[in-house]
């Protein structure tokens, strides 16, 4: 993979903004490697991300970014830049179910993640070997009723510790405190076990199951304060019928749920998730 | 195709069973071309569905039903024989909207559909011309506020006319009154334009959009009193993203809703659909 | 849909080139709706698609495309702008088999599809009463082994009277003449239904059953001298398994097929297909 | 999982099957969880599959089975019954790529794989440490141009050594010689990464990259001596575009491959697949 910059912008639309970008791009030899833009004509938001080639630019990246300052007050834009050689610090939470975590590991093992795992927090210690072997640092905090503020406390203090961008819920199973959601916006990602905004809330292979449906799913969204209605990244479905159980419903959506959590843990730590009211832009070019 | 009876059969689950069955069927000489069996653990319900070669049977249709009532008594068995040689007379209801009617009478039109469409019901003139081009009987019938019940009686008139076995909603938008749900049960299918339980009621392409789903989707069901709660036939999904605008949903959402509900209609029509409860079993081996 | 106009361009790869162009854009007030890049790294070459909002340009068409020569000039382009409201003229070429065409004829008549249909051109006479009930003028060109060479040539001039821009084989089941395939460069598209490379050639249904496939497929995709080796546009997929028969591998298939070409047939008309060697950028925002 | 028997059975298809297979089941009590047939219409050949309830059953196993001969010898049936307690034995061969590896030994480190993992021979020793984590043992056996013949016979002996029953090719990346191919007939399973008969042989990715597919998938299949071609038993697909390298479709690739080959392995595990031919039929109710 190339050493690239991630130019990612937001910004009420306007003629002239792909102009004025693409100029200031150029101006400092910069070779863009992929580009995209989206405009939402409903609220009239202009979305834009490109991949630089770093070593095209001819001056230092603080100083690129210097400059862009001004093309950016010319818009009135939210923007940042990221480095892919400074990888997103990766906390997993994770509970008793392996599926995802172990998922994860895997990829971030075998340089497919690109981010880098800094820390395993789990309310249960059943998981520790597994990660351990991984030579990733494993935090057992347990959560009861009881505890649960000085856990999360403690969860809080771990994450900061190792300076982690950001958290995965890789089916953590507890709620995270309202404050911790606000400390944390747009850092969280969860993998929900169904097809939301279908069987929101506990046991939705059950809920499936109740109901009939001919397809189950898995949603990866940003958490919230509101559980399950955070902005969705990604998801998908495999077909079922009458003849699964709750337990073969549980074990064919496991595949998805991996699959679609890696998949939307990626367009994050690649910058290509842009939030905007409870939806997403994602660029997948 | 080859001419086929259907046996199909549901009761209380024990041992011997499928035996008792198939003995009888191999005694008259029966030919299974297909056989299907499932059993619902969490209940104790057993279905079952043969289609045997008519041909191969030495004896009457009228007879073999006769005999096989004995069976069916010592197993407590709720059970039919279809003959795929009369087959199920087609209502098909519909409004402005085309694409599903235009689906399905093409379908019927080249010998795809295991049915006989008799007519077509709409709320609208506007299609009659397309309809009548199949020569199929076109009967415009405006349900307004006001006039609801008149109209729904004309309806109801229209399809007991047509001695109709199945009412096909086929994008119809309105909603049936409680006693029609009631007196044709499991007789009434719908498509409604979204992935159920996902965006029940009006406009679920809006919803979707709003909530920023990243798969759109329908489902075919059996209409029940309980809007859109009826027991679920068949669903599938198409992938969106955040560039489609609420046009461009409707407009991939309605190659899912044609397909979907032509397949649903199809299972039905081949007696290939067994309710219990809220939920189907549906053998298509 | 609003009025557009869409700037295509492809040329070797180099730095400033969306600077330039959307300078140029903007410099006439030009509105982007939409905006697609691509880069293929392997040969340098670059692509781009711009929706421009033709209400917002200072200047006409003529004089937008004069002044843009030189920024094409400038970086060796091959580049054309088409007119949203200039729709194509659509050829289409039927034989027997009616899904396909019944699904572009219904489409175009609701205003779904972005082109104009101008005349059926068919080597059997049994679809002539659908094609006229769309008031679209229907050709009956029959081709023998002996009558090929004059076939083709009456067919040629039809096309050519309509002044079609684009070729559809709705399932047309005849190879065209290498000539043609030459003249028609990049302007005839077939639906093949196998998912290529996967059984080139004839009955690709039986070579699917065959070969004992879990999946079956078809292929929208330019047509070239040498047979179902064109550059592909669009595919799909659908499950099926060993009780299919061949019958139902074709009625399965025949879904498949229709909505591949009407996807595939939509991008080109839309001008989202750039081909380049025997590959395309399908531009799908 | 209950503890079940499954009655495997394929035979020339006639009347009354079935009936007698159903009442000699029943008539010992048995209970059956989950029963399927197949015929193929094209050559006349009958398949079956039931599930029945160990506890159910009124005399032993082998009872049963020496009772089951006269039914089978009627019919002429080719059949096996097995053990759900007594689970195949896998040996899983491997090379350096891990994600299918890793795949598997995560799911039967979790009780998802029904079968019991017991050795690992690879070609080269990169995995060691991953497989000797789950306590499986570890072989590592080079296989080079000059000493393939001597490889492979220390490669048969430790498959010998373990009783394995079954030889998973998770991505082994060496051709069997032919005569291991025989000796293991229908027992190897080797996971392909293209959807075939697309891109047989090397680099499948490259080939498909050339080719410009719009998906690109893998399959799973009993290996034969002719290379790629033997019996399917799972495929599957995933949507891919221009913008993807040769290094994306790998990646994307991997999910697709690891999910194919363990629902294939499954299907075998649980003895749903029954060859014929070429073809394979998959019992998946």
């Amino acid at each position: 993979m190339s050493h690239v910059y991630r130019l990612v912008i937001s910004c009420p639309d306007q003629v002239g903004i792909v102009a004025k970008v693409a100029e200031y791009i150029a101006g400092q030899g910069g070779s863009i490697v992929e580009a995209n833009h989206h405009t939402d004509a409903n609220n009239g938001w202009f979305f834009m991300r490109h991949e630089i080639l770093a070593s095209s630019l001819n001056m230092s990246l603080h100083d690129f970014e210097k400059g862009f300052q001004q093309v950016a007050d010319a818009f009135d834009m939210e923007w940042y830049i990221s480095d892919s050689e400074k990888p997103k610090k990766i906390a997993l939470f994770a509970s008793k179910e392996s599926h995802c975590l172990a998922d994860l590991l895997h990829r971030w093992h075998e340089n497919e993640l690109p981010g880098e795992v800094v820390c395993v927090i789990a309310n249960h210690d059943d998981l520790r070997s597994m990660v351990e072997w991984y030579k990733v640092p494993f935090h057992h905090v347990p959560v009861t009723p009881d505890t649960k503020p000085q856990a999360f406390a403690e969860t809080e203090a771990i994450v900061a510790q190792y300076d982690a961008d950001v958290i995965v819920l890789a089916r953590y199973m507890q709620i995270l405190p309202p404050q911790m959601c606000r400390d944390y916006a747009s850092q969280v990602i969860n993998i929900h076990h169904s097809f939301l905004p279908s069987f929101v809330g506990a046991k939705p292979y059950h809920q499936a199951s109740e109901r009939g449906v001919k397809l189950i799913g898995a949603t990866c969204h940003y958490v919230t304060e509101d559980l399950d209605e955070g902005p969705i990244i990604e998801q998908d479905v495999i077909r079922v019928n009458h003849s699964k159980t709750i337990e073969d419903l549980k074990r064919l959506g496991r595949d998805v749920e991996k699959t679609v959590l890696a998949r939307g843990l990626r367009y994050h730590l690649e910058d290509r998730v842009l939030i905007h009211g409870n939806k997403t832009v994602v660029f997948d070019s």
